[in-house]
């Protein structure tokens, strides 16, 4: 997921002047122009910080002189200071809000992220945990980032990545095995074909049609758990990868984690992720 | 925040196309061309539908055929049906998940908002509650629409509404009372003007230069009742409408809406909803 | 109305675009690579100068140096010179027309607006004059910001802006008062209310109500002075802003801006001002 | 100068949009959803009408009903009804200012080109009359437009359009001649080459060289009859097309006209043309 | 590879509007307003079709009627009538030349997609065909899309696809199994793995570091063969897909074709490509 | 056709971001931050070299440095090294392939023009040879100029140059006569006018009617000799341009050329060139 500056600026310079509208009346009114001051972006809270190169891109791309003291992924302490920011007051005015809500959002989905693999870690467990496409919306990018930055697995980055055969797409075309067979047939060889089931009996119907992953869905942690048996006795387990995914959250994580499945995916990483409290501080400067 | 049908328009395709990226393989892969499908967009949860008009606008856009059974800002329950979509296929499963997301973040938020809202109710309140521009980034819109839709105060919508001198503004100017002067003489008639004051005697100060609202950042309840008692002895109280604001959440809203302000703004609203779930159903087809 | 230059550079790339088309064929035709040129950005004619910020962020965007002479909103005399170029003498023939465009339709804005203040303040006047929404199509931002640049009151930005309600919204909704007390309950807090009324009975309506601002539209002076008159016996005057408009031009506006008014809008300083007269001559050049 | 309706409609939703910004905040508040109404676009002013089809693109395109009562071109009388319009209330509210803002730009520069046109009929000339570059920033394709629709030359439509070496082209380039063989030597065969000349000498230069059409710039009308006199002398009088170009104004343009040069080009047409007055009265409506 | 086609019409509508500038001059010049038109798209040549559902998008976008008489992919022969178009006269004649663009390179690329694939296919061969990201540029999805409707395998459709190294990367990272383990380390479970090798030894490499297709970069067949020989030797054949690369062409595409791999890629078939010759012809029209 | 690089850019980073998409996932796996690399953009083939301006635009524009070695429009040998680029290693790999297939696609075009001419030139014939508007979809700007560095002439550059009257046109109008009198009568005098004639009859009646230029569309070059007879013998020899098209290639182009025309259009130049083969090699490198 690396883009190169210039092309995350267009999205940034869009984010930012959505915000401006016609243009600041607020720093037009009360601030001079010509004035120079220095701001401090501050952590509130701890957590894992996200969304640094995206503010240092956007406040260069604004003329302003950044220097970040962390890294992107890295963990933060309350009152640590992220970057520290000089020039002209009024641009850096009209770009505070922008600049931190994208640290506080996607810096509050890498500290979740984080948070769910250490639970992991600390039971010596290798199991992935990945993102979904449950993102707010247009924020496929930022969301993803920064669950990769947490260490989570970003999962699809649109709809023309991987195949992905959902309960929908089953319901349309028939079967389990029938899909993934066309997803076979007419998919591209550098596309993997993943598939959604429901019954235990799918899964092994998915693996025979030649599927990359399974897609336990909305299966209870004992469920998976008879799926394995079965898997392992057939000698297929091993031979395609498992998700674990629907209704996993940071208080039941450890249950399905525990079952021998590679993968397990959490939408509320994206669709409800707190927002880690940043904010700028300016302070210093060339007084009026 | 009426926005044309044909405007928003721009705004959703903007969304969705950013999903396709360069087309859905899977349903490349797996349906067949010229399927008809029907779907039900179906509540998990209770709450406060919002984003029901963008859903709509957007289904029917791609020339799919939309009827919505709920309106926006009304109360949902589980398993009911918020809108039967019928058309193509493809375009159906291709469009579900930016459908949704719109949906669960919207709804997430007007619930939340309305939640807050029942409680002040409850105690015969009159304060309003506002958000802030504490939004996911660039999705000023959808999340001050939803907070509408939730019974909240939109608050300002973009940089070119309403003056608001912040603390980062005073600190270049050096006190209320100048910043809000020079706010009154160059700002235009049209615009409100409020400041945000940290000390108690900041309040009179920004009533005497003409502020018409006041923000009280930061104050604790019981600091907040003794700015009310002094503006009352004084005569001020009325004159400006008082806003509560920092650090204000679900949790201790209570406290802020009983002192007197006109209004109390909750940041987590908007900056850290939770997503109601929702999800679409194909319930009937023509099978392949 | 503060936009960062970067935000603005993105508005001005855009008209520059439109007129270079597939490209400049003169310039390729007889201009040989590589020659640099100075330029002399000149004034024709006095006034105010207005659109420097726009044609000084354009042309460094375009790798040009571009040194002004002269600060917006600054009296000009004939023959004076607003800005100095130097750089690649493809671009600078390429961009002339474009940056004359914008300094010369700003540049007129602003002297009529000037103008107009002037009369008044030679009355010792402290009426405001405000300009419209009736812009050139799509030039809110510039039309509006060479008003505030000439010393106007810029009014809505946009319709986002102030709760405006006009002749029409009133022949939908029925009454003055009964539009006025919907849009209190209904509009955010952070937003002024404005009511056009075109019976001087509306006028205690709308206040009591409790319209921010009314719109006396299309009143006669005389009739104005009567409004006036009634207000201040009810003892109403001064508790809204009066604006004072339709018909209003350069001829008349004395009349009006001396009944007592707060502010006289002029919708011909923005639909149709004269363009100032400003040409770009290349004084001194590496010769081919 | 023909653009495809749903070509058109880019550039007229792009100018709603930026007038819309967030959303209508006046229609959101006072105006009910689902409420239709009646508008009439009526002319206050006589002139001839330009942006018609404009106006009905923008309005269909939302979802109005549009019916025409007038064509682009047409001359029209005050109090003329120029549109009528059927649909939803608070679409037609939303768009009210953008489409007169249209109509009203249009509308003036055809009106003032036909006036000019007018002169020239009635003195039985058949020199044509042209715009320039010269037109509100970004607004090239409406300017232009209108001058066609008011019966004008549109002269360039943007910088890849026919080549016209300028003064300060020949500055750099050194003569009027070299610049000239430059452009036929380098330009595409499918290119008229018009050169800009200052001095009588110059002319025949240019036409040696192999220029279309010659610009005779702010030649004073005597001395562009020694030109034409000249020219018919040196038998090179019908072999290039004369262009009188320079402080050509309405009150001045029958002394050029009758001089014997092909083309009057009259840069105020669309620098500073005056508005028409045209406004939307909503005549008819169910009410709230 | 499925866009909706309102997604789709974006990237059509953009092309298109690049064609028409400021407006088709000559339609506007001898195309009376309000005639109709019908036009028959006819290939001049036998080939594959591809590009109908382009051109049916943007036909109907515009309000033109149009009624396809083939199918994407079907194969089609001289003087054979591709589509029907019926509707306003100019509309259809500015669209002219962009469908027939779209149509004609589409189906040229189509076209030689399937005749490598028939020579495979009367070979009895299963290998794939698959092109590669050298397409014209920023034509990526209307090119890969032909090489689908061809038969072809789309390969990667952008970068965010999966994981491909290459002799670059390589080059820094300092060694194909290092690169490998970096991918399999840091890249989602959902992308597949591709390297690319430029000598016999790195493919054992490459599979013990756990990628899952290997790029045989330049190999003569012979070296593929003797590739091939060592893999099956080491009991590795079948466990990782092979693609011949560089330098293949319809001319020694069965060299490549019969050693073994899975995938063959052809980058001319989107570099270099000849466009299928189609036309369009008005064969009957209301008169003017 | 010279576009300001700034202007230029906006086209190259649209094309650059379409193949980005969400992020190169490559360069993220297996690629650090702050790695710098050197590169040699380097000629497989012989050739004429086109694009450099846009590839050291696209590439200064993403922050690296880059130098060319030669000036479009230069001959080119294999393995002539043509810019040489330093910078951070992940933007160069992730521009890669939008820089090769800019230049390749270019230079193909420019190349195939050039050898074109150069046959001319050895015959000391002075025909010039121009494209059409047969680009791939989009490319115009692109194909157009890289004509124009081969030493071709660029014929029309969009809809809104030239009138250019065909076949279609002409079936409406109902003959060509006609047709070119609406045309000289409608259009702006600073257009040519372009007639397509079929028949040998049609060219009297076109140069009658006052076309610029005739296009012999499908005439044989034996009806094209029959043409210029006629037209000498009428003393109509001289006043328009006459251009040759429809079927002419690289192998008959010497046929067409000799006949008397002074222009022949050639579609395959820009419908179907062959790429020229050009890559890039990243020679030196600090390694990982």
């Amino acid at each position: 997921m690396f883009s190169p500056p210039k092309i995350l600026e267009r999205k940034l310079l869009e984010i930012l002047a959505e915000d401006i509208g016609q243009g600041d009346v607020t720093v037009s009114a009360v601030i001079p122009v010509g004035i120079d001051a220095r701001g401090s972006v501050i952590a509130k809270q701890a957590g894992v910080v996200a969304g640094v190169e995206e503010a240092e891109t956007l406040l260069e791309s604004l003329g302003l002189e950044a220097k970040a003291l962390v890294k992107d992924g890295q963990e933060i302490k309350p009152k640590q200071i992220l970057l520290k920011i000089t020039g002209d007051a009024r641009t850096m005015l009209a770009a505070e809000r922008t600049i931190l809500n994208i640290l506080s959002r996607m810096s509050g989905i890498a500290t979740t992220t984080r948070d769910l693999l250490e639970k992991l870690r600390k039971a010596k467990l290798k199991t992935k945990v990945a993102c979904t496409r449950k993102t707010a919306p247009g924020l496929m990018y930022f969301d993803k980032k920064a669950v990769l930055l947490g260490g989570g697995d970003t999962h699809r980055l649109h709809l023309d990545d991987m195949i992905l055969i959902k309960d929908n797409h089953i319901a349309l075309v028939g079967s389990v095995q029938k899909a993934v067979k066309m997803a076979k047939k007419n998919a591209s060889l550098s596309k993997k074909v993943e598939v959604e089931v429901t019954k235990v009996e799918d899964v092994s119907e998915a693996v025979e049609a030649g599927a990359d992953i399974v897609m336990l869905d909305n299966f209870s942690p004992r469920k998976i758990l008879e799926t394995v048996a079965l898997l392992k006795k057939r000698g297929d387990y091993g031979k395609v990868l498992l998700e674990a995914s629907g209704g996993i959250t940071a208080r039941n994580i450890m249950e399905y984690a525990t079952t021998g499945v590679d993968l397990v995916s959490v939408g509320e990483i994206t669709h409800s992720p707190r927002a880690l409290d940043i904010s700028l501080e300016m302070t210093s400067v060339k007084k009026v």
